[in-house]
């Protein structure tokens, strides 16, 4: 009788793996033989889904793709205190303020490296966080002027919100680069203080009043 | 007779060579080999300043700090237009539009790396890096309300005037970032477009009225 496997659980098996490594050890630990050690599968099974070093960061890059939006939707499920808490806590989702979202930003930089260096590879990774980036400030933005939230507004706003997001999409990218630039400068708190500040100028803006 | 050697001379052709190589090769293309050949100098010239890849950035990051201060001056020192038209061709010099410019951020992006990956190594470059970028936006800030400019304000600015100085930092980091995180997705144009958006918002929340 052939064995059947369940490529999705074993799927999910390796992603747990990849991510502790990524947490625990940082990109320069998480190898492939690592991998293997780690999730206990045979390096076959490990190999089936990637096999260099570049291929195991494309896998982590499409466990951010997957994960990410689930967090978010948490986020927007929470009936949160007020339209510009919200809208914070939506964009912290972003920013490195914990080992899981620093090892998100780290393999997406690095996915970014691969597609400078090697251009055309990695194309659609980069495109889809961009894209990705601006639907989540969108989102924001749309949270903070107290309107209906669609889950996925990947057409562009009218003009006034949407440059909006795009000024959100700037500082939340400021953010994540000043955590990169200047390791061990900024503590979270200094990232978070940085980001509510912001979201503040942009609700400010567009006429949002901050609740008190 | 012992041979004399001019040492500034010499560091600044090595610095010639280095600048050629990352920004015709990038960082994978700067080796220690390749600055030998690319200098006309011999190895052992070339091993006084550095032996391995990390010292060749580490030598790559002095020159961006001996050098980056001359641009700023010399952006100071042009009559310039007004005053937002002065603050945004100053926070430009930081910004990757250019190969120089884009040189000059991978350097320092990868001596973050090194910093980030080995504690301590690096220290002085981080927080140098850090500190530079705050005094400019200082400068930037002086330029936009119309101030005397001092060349090294390098004590906090008054608050308000402090804070419109973070909230550049964090601008001209951002405009950095999504060069870094979105290769081939926006031009310089698009850069340049954010950058002078964010002045115009900082600026006028100092209550400068843009020049038509």
């Amino acid at each position: 009788m052939p064995r059947i496997v369940d490529h999705e659980q074993r799927r999910r098996d390796i992603a747990r793996a990849v991510w502790r490594l990524l947490e625990r050890d940082g990109l320069r630990g998480a190898s492939v033989r690592a991998v293997v050690a780690e999730s206990g599968l045979s390096s076959g099974a490990i190999r089936h889904y990637f096999s260099t070093q570049d291929d195991l960061l494309r896998f982590a890059g499409r466990i951010i793709r997957d994960e990410v939006p689930d967090r978010l939707l948490g986020v927007l499920k929470e009936p949160g205190p007020d339209p510009q808490e919200r809208a914070c806590r939506l964009l912290e989702e972003l920013v490195p303020l914990d080992d899981r979202r620093r090892t998100e930003l780290l393999v997406a930089v690095a996915l970014a490296e691969l597609e400078r260096t090697s251009p055309g590879q990695d194309r659609e990774f980069i495109d889809a966080s961009h894209a990705g980036l601006r639907v989540l400030t969108r989102l924001a933005v749309l949270v903070l002027v107290g309107r209906a939230v669609e889950l996925t507004p990947v057409d562009p706003l009218e003009p006034g919100l949407e440059e909006a997001a795009a000024r959100l999409h700037l500082l939340a990218d400021g953010v994540c680069a000043q955590h990169l630039f200047y390791p061990g400068v900024l503590t979270p708190e200094d990232l978070r203080a940085s980001l509510r500040d912001g979201v503040e100028q942009v609700g400010a803006a567009l006429g949002v009043r901050p609740t008190d």
